[in-house]
């Protein structure tokens, strides 16, 4: 006996009711981002590696499939050098938004900018799988690049609250700015301890003022450093006020002083829009801080508990590493997965995603069957998805068919339907059942929709 | 300066315009395939190796792409020995059909047979690449398995008549049966010589009767043999009196009566389903022939001259390789790089596809940006799909960006529109223009879509 095949740990098969609850959440995401006039673009699964290595850090190297040249490999290859640099020369996609900075380079005589773009992709990485971690995963990519607008920043929290309106689920939205926490270092004195000083910060609520003090005393700063910091652990009130305080601290820190001016134009954007979602400034977001210099964003579930559904920022030389400079851009990244965990666990997936075919056919013979194939047809061209079964078997098995695949409808049409010239037809769910002429689709159609 | 990145010989970037175009084909298949009950599946872009390695033939192996295992892949690997298939696990799946049996094996105690399913999915080839010809390109594979039945067949030919009618191109579908080829080899004494006598049969047309003899001569058959399918390479007529005289000489072959009954009971099922695209028996379709078993089926266009844009057929054991013999199934592919190709050059592509947002609002400040935000957000929420220009740049710059983009209307809405409580409107096509109570959006929307 043969073995039973697998497929490669941490990846996935999806099957028909994965799929359907999978392309909700990208239908509903390209819905919305179309709506802002963001445009789809694909790039390959395979990427030069010299267009990725280098970009995800020594770890992130690490993790980069790496494919075999074709033809042999291993001719000519120097077997007293590393090897993995002489054979491979292309990887798979690490993420979307290097080779969304590629392409950009790559086309930019065709690009109209500013380049509004959404990319829904699978990515991949050799990391350890576990819960909730593949080795395969999509993403959702939307950004703005090309113009430093805060309005582009605006665009994006519209877009986390309409998506998530669509999807009908609680979120908040928490916005930081790189600027500030360089400010807040500064004016500390230690501009090289952004780092150190953001993931105190992080701990406040878990451990407490003190223990946040003593962690930065740990990381080297001084006991007057901390002192200067205390007011932003302190903060409290509404937004007007904390950004009050932190002008009051900050005055000496110019870019500080202009994270603060971003941050409450934003805020000015997102109530002159009407955004409802709550929004909340948030000191402690440090998330991609090597790699966002203005805006940065997350976004929680309100009623599920789980890491961040969505986050991303303002990077302003994304491109640079392609040689061409001067490009400021902002994007956020649906995790797709994650939002799959949150609707599946609140149950908030529609209800009508995973069924099967609206009606089916049963098989009664190769007689009844020439009866029925003009009306399926004219099923299918209202739209209707419609199944015949494909063998004249037992009704049982047909029947039971219809049940496990959640087909709504029964169509029974023998001998004694032919010669009356009418269709039968079952509601599987309530068991109510009614007749139609066969030709008349409108009233069979009127009754099916109900 | 940097050199300019670039991507892989033989992969593809897709921009706006091309994604909107080709998405508009993979929208059209899918939503055929779901009015005939099929489900969407999808598989991972990797599959192990023992999964892949030896489907697809010596040549088809070489062309598999492998990926470095990852850690250390050299590690303890014994440098006597070949090297490739210590160092990789893991290969690009090289098409469709493979992990549709992988995953039928693997997952057969979930799934409701006949097992009904499409999938639209990218495969890799590290093929040479040429105009045409990619070694990342997607495949949209439709099939059903677990049925003998020739309603599956005739599904299929609905599928596939649906799907160009659809698209606007006028395709011929040719339909020949394996089983028929098998029975010619028998009549004549040469059943191994299947694929060559197909050939030869194949280039009737260009090479005409005494050509087409000698090569059967030159490949080993004999002049007696030759002069038994002679009366095959007269056919004429009308498909019925083409299944008369194949009969007649077919009479001491089981296995090709047995073709020749299924191809009748096929077009009498397509003439029941009131099929209208021209279908004809083609004894010199060959495709596949290592791997169908009974139908086999190949779309052309009609207007244009490219290869099949379609083609598949029945296969009896396709599974068996995994371990789970007697499932048969049938299928097809569409082509969606050639169907691409051909709604270019017919150019078949509906008009508004790859057109930017229905609307531009112009920039024209900070206080106006507040003046339009609700607007803008009242439109995208009623279905359109608009942008704000994100800088309050010079109005011409805002211009050419909405006529590079395609974007249909132009709003310029500066002090005295927010004076007058007024949204102005512009039809960037007609140079057409309205002006609307800034709360009348249903008034705006109706002129927008007017």
């Amino acid at each position: 006996m043969m073995q039973k095949p697998s497929i490669p740990k941490g990846t996935r098969d999806f099957g028909q009711k994965e799929m359907a609850a999978r392309n909700y959440i990208f239908d509903t995401v390209r819905s919305v981002f179309k709506s802002f006039g963001y445009a789809q673009i694909e790039t390959p699964a395979m990427e030069n590696l010299s267009t990725l290595l280098g970009k995800y850090g020594e770890e992130g190297d690490k993790l980069l499939y790496r494919i075999l040249n074709s033809g042999d490999a291993f001719a000519g290859v120097d077997f007293d050098k590393p090897l993995a640099g002489q054979v491979c020369e292309k990887g798979l996609r690490y993420d979307l938004t290097v080779p969304f900075a590629r392409f950009v380079v790559q086309h930019q005589g065709e690009i109209s900018f500013p380049f509004k773009r959404f990319q829904i992709q699978p990515v991949w990485r050799a990391d350890r799988p576990q819960k909730g971690r593949y080795r395969e995963f999509y993403q959702c990519d939307v950004d703005a690049i090309g113009s430093g607008s805060l309005l582009c920043e605006l665009e994006l929290v519209q877009i986390v609250e309409q998506v998530f309106r669509k999807l009908d689920l609680r979120v908040c939205m928490k916005i930081n700015n790189r600027k500030v926490l360089t400010g807040l270092s500064e004016i500390c004195g230690f501009p090289d301890k952004v780092v150190d000083i953001t993931v105190a910060i992080d701990k406040l609520d878990k451990i407490g003022l003190e223990a946040v003090e003593a962690e930065m005393l740990q990381k080297g700063l001084t006991r007057e450093a901390v002192e200067i910091l205390r007011p932003v652990l302190l903060l409290e009130g509404d937004f007007a006020s904390k950004v009050a305080v932190m002008r009051g601290l900050m005055a000496s820190s110019p870019v500080g002083m202009q994270g603060l001016d971003e941050l409450e134009e934003l805020f000015a954007l997102i109530a002159d829009a009407g955004v409802t979602m709550p929004c909340e400034m948030d000191l402690s977001l440090a998330r991609g801080l090597n790699y966002y210099t203005g805006a940065i964003f997350e976004v929680k579930a309100l009623d599920f508990q789980i890491g961040s559904i969505c986050g991303g920022g303002r990077y302003d030389n994304l491109t640079g590493i392609f040689g061409l400079p001067n490009m400021s851009g902002v994007g956020v990244s649906f995790g797709a997965d994650r939002i799959y965990d949150v609707l599946t666990g609140l149950d908030k997936f529609p209800r009508a995603l995973s069924s099967g075919a609206d009606v089916l056919f049963a098989n009664m013979g190769r007689e009844e069957l020439k009866y029925v194939l003009p009306v399926a047809s004219a099923l299918r061209a209202a739209g209707l998805s419609v199944e015949i079964y494909p063998e004249a078997s037992k009704l049982k098995k047909q029947f039971d068919y219809a049940t496990r695949k959640g087909i709504g409808f029964l169509s029974i049409c023998g001998e004694s339907e032919a010669a009356s010239g009418t269709v039968q037809m079952k509601n599987l769910a309530t068991g109510e059942q009614q007749s139609f002429g066969r030709g008349d689709t409108s009233a069979l159609l009127a009754w099916l929709k109900g």
